[in-house]
């Protein structure tokens, strides 16, 4: 990481030393190029259809609470729609009100990234969407007693049959995950202020939020928070204060692999609080503060602090609107 | 109840022994009048209003989980709109995962109702609301930190004093409950295809679901389930067969009360299952055929079960289509 963020950081600091308070409008042009505007749909995996009808079955499993061993627990509970589809509490809590041992990532935009978990245990939705209905602190339920749930509803069978047409017995873990995923790459956030302003509208973000763009490009936060949703998907080290969550060495055993976790997207994450693997920071001005120390070396001053946080603001698109189904 | 019952019975049975089997339409005119139409709001109590401000302060109430002592349970949960307002098993589970005493009421039409609660605690809305945050087994919440958790939030500071202008210190329990209580008042199930027969649509319901309408007054049910929402609010000893539960004689310590139980609403039942105080019974066929054997002392037929049931999946009204909350 840190070499990509040097040269970036070079070419950056000169920029900003040119910058003069007053002139943003002017000046702010330079630094759109870092930047790449929110598609309308995250990629669709070879293989894989976004078919309505696997959408529909999707967005029934999402809020399906009969998949889990309490009857009471859903993917909607820790990706709440009503809180920015996460929890908002530090770390997720589960089956028999077990708390895990991480904060709930957002499903916003999550089609987006390239590593799924923390610790990007699963490269896609696909692989990410099974794990919680079997984790013994979360749904708590096994895969074949989640199908054998299923199979009882008329309904579900008829779903996954227009879902999965032409295949036997489609009622089948595989195929929940590919419909719940096809679900979730839905469930993006178009329209933020700062998407309306790299597409043109340059008064969509005001005088400080684009000062905080800049600062962000100047600072090399944008070395990881890049890309369409404001993460490389790559794996960085970072030493949280208090956590002793050993991150993708769990995954990998490879020794430069420890306390490193995959780059959280940073779209919506005025609404996706509190922060960090284990969700021990509750609002943004402390999360880039440490994000300044850990990762870039440097105390940002106050009033830059604010000018970052108050871009991270414009970082808020518009939510889905997602009807809630009527289960069976 | 008896008498009451032995009076309708005693008209009804009469009328039906002069039906002839194929000429349902011409007769079952005579049974229109045994029921009403579902209104399209429940009686607003003196004193409160459903205004959109403090409707809009409920739905937001409805959905948070931050008023529990976990952070992730909400009205919602139990009362999960996915499911018909209800979570359809057998008992209703909280705080760490605890099973309570009862099956979880719909909210749906709860408005109609002049009693809350199996055993009738509290006599409307307003009472009902504020009881699940605070039971232990339930949401685990003391009302006193609800209420900070609650002020913590600009946006819930605003939203309640535009719900409760001219108020001082608006964010307090009685507020909370009004709130949710008009909220909920909005939550009603019009155009069921027994509310449109009712309302002189005779091709809404079926030749076979006529039968039933005829054979549930005839055979007296509709001595207890009366009026718009099909409950007569009152009390009435059942036999649960395993149910040690003493319903509503917890509540007034008189032996009358004893294993007796406030009438629920049978609008919408075909989607709010479960049934029954501690919801050991999870199917129609077996829930009337035991309010036979019960309430009416007698064994219906099949075809009459049959009937019946098909009358009960007429009163499935439309879901109201609720929003999720976009919560700070």
């Amino acid at each position: 990481m840190k070499p990509t963020l040097a040269t970036l950081l070079a070419t950056a600091a000169s920029a900003a030393l040119l910058l003069a308070a007053p002139a943003v409008a002017d000046d702010v042009e330079d630094y759109i190029d870092f930047f790449e505007p929110l598609p309308a749909l995250p990629p669709i995996p070879a293989g894989t259809t976004m078919s309505p009808e696997r959408i529909e079955l999707g967005r029934m499993l999402f809020f399906e609470p009969r998949i889990s061993a309490s009857g009471v627990i859903s993917c909607a509970t820790c990706h709440n729609p009503a809180l920015g589809w996460t929890d908002r509490i530090p770390r997720a809590v589960g089956h028999g009100g077990q708390v895990g041992e991480r904060n709930t990532p957002t499903v916003l935009n999550s089609g987006f990234l390239e590593a799924q978990f923390w610790d990007g245990r699963e490269p896609d939705l696909e692989g990410q969407a099974l794990g919680p209905i079997e984790a013994e602190v979360e749904m708590a339920m096994t895969l074949e007693e989640a199908i054998d749930q299923l199979n009882e509803f008329e309904i579900y069978r008829e779903a996954f049959a227009e879902a999965f047409p032409d295949v036997d017995d489609p009622v089948n873990p595989p195929n929940v995950a590919l419909a719940i995923a096809a679900f979730e790459r839905t469930l993006n956030t178009p329209n933020s202020p700062f998407n309306r302003f790299l597409k043109g509208d340059r008064a969509a973000m005001d005088e400080q939020q684009q000062r905080g763009m800049m600062l962000f490009v100047d600072n090399g936060c944008v070395a990881c928070h890049s890309g369409p949703i404001l993460s490389d998907s790559m794996f960085h080290r970072f030493e949280l204060p208090g956590s002793t969550d050993e991150g993708r060495f769990v995954v990998t055993g490879e020794e430069q692999d420890r306390f490193a976790f995959r780059t959280p997207t940073l779209l919506n994450v005025a609404v996706t609080y509190p922060y960090f693997n284990n969700g021990s920071v509750d609002n943004l001005h402390d999360a880039v503060n440490l994000m300044g120390q850990q990762m870039l070396g440097q105390d940002f001053e106050e009033d830059e602090l604010d000018d970052i946080v108050a871009f991270l603001h414009a970082l808020t698109g518009e939510m889905p609107r997602i009807e809630i189904p009527a289960l069976p």
